[in-house]
């Protein structure tokens, strides 16, 4: 206790520890923080078995019977976009120009029925091509949402949990997952996924069905 | 001067302050330096007049008239795409899955002439197209290679000065610009710049023309 009038000196140590604890603890703290995910993927990427992967994705009440497919189970660009995709908990916005992959189809469905809000943009006229998975997203329950204008809604990108952007030249196709030079950046990043999502947004208003300009024939 | 046996208190208070200075110069210089680029662009970008920004960029001698054109002058995403390009001073990797924007061409060629080293690579089906700025790239020199295999080389990324990444769903031509919905990114970070270069490299290579498999037909 100090007493008036008694020299402070041993307050002033007490203090000069204490805020030297403090600031070792904070730049301990900053250094023990996850790190923000900075990650490229380059495709072709050569099929392997992602079975597993979507099944544990599924959870404890999917059949866990082993896949019986000859495929690899190696890790590959595939497999780790479809980590990224799975670790969203409560949102996922696509914005996506083709959609045919069927993995990435059902890891879509499957977060869906997670209880993850699923919100889809893509473009009308590549939405309809054989093999696209947009009917089964619609089919399950998942709101999408197509452009009806000359040009192609000819982004490639995904936000998961407004906090991890994944964008890039990849279309959501086994062709250009399996055969193409493609590129995927996946960051998390405040002020690109800021960005991102207010393109989705005005993209997401712009091609609400109740804009749609409906035709009246004349008779 | 200090007399052995004289208390050290000038010194020491000499060199505290000449810390602290040091200290802050160091923080003025870190607040000073250049931000490094993050910029995302959106299209499509309404068609404007790129001609003032051409024709600076071909330097002193080239002619300077006015242009006729009657489209605005305002800034768009393709005047600030050609701006970032044009800041190049030694070199630019390109890796185009198609390229037949006239701006960004004649912006390559500039940076050619410039004696910027160019490298382009690019789909071998797409470079064929109508309106394709390839042929014209290799008229000036310009040194391009493509794939001859099954799949698209789709990567639509540029690399400046080793030092700037620009890379998203855009494809380099006027419909994609003018009409469809497309992002890139530009950013200016060592560590995806280097990313992006070590694939540009892994293409080049493979794409060299004495890789190339020559069929010989039998008789």
């Amino acid at each position: 206790m100090w007493v008036p009038g008694a020299p402070r000196r041993p307050v002033l140590a007490v203090a000069m520890a204490a805020a030297a604890a403090g600031l070792a603890l904070a730049m301990a703290a900053r250094r023990w923080r996850r790190r923000p995910v900075r990650e490229v993927l380059f495709f072709p990427s050569p099929p392997s078995c992602t079975e597993a992967l979507l099944a544990e994705a599924a959870g404890p009440g999917a059949p866990a019977r082993p896949c019986p497919c000859p495929l690899p189970r190696t890790d590959c660009s595939l497999s780790r976009l479809l980590r990224r995709l799975l670790s969203a908990r409560r949102s996922l916005e696509l914005c996506l120009f083709a959609f045919s992959c069927p993995q990435l189809g059902r890891a879509v469905r499957l977060l869906h029925r997670r209880g993850v809000r699923v919100r889809v943009v893509t473009d009308a006229q590549y939405m309809g091509l054989r093999g696209s998975q947009i009917g089964l997203l619609r089919h399950d329950g998942i709101q999408v949402r197509h452009d009806q204008g000359h040009g192609y809604m000819h982004h490639k990108f995904a936000i998961v949990d407004r906090r991890m952007l994944i964008t890039g030249s990849l279309n959501w196709t086994t062709q250009a997952i399996q055969t193409n030079r493609e590129n995927v950046l996946v960051v998390e990043d405040a002020e690109y996924v800021k960005l991102y999502l207010d393109e989705f947004e005005r993209i997401w208003e712009q091609y609400n069905p109740t804009n749609y300009r409906v035709l009246v024939q004349g008779q």
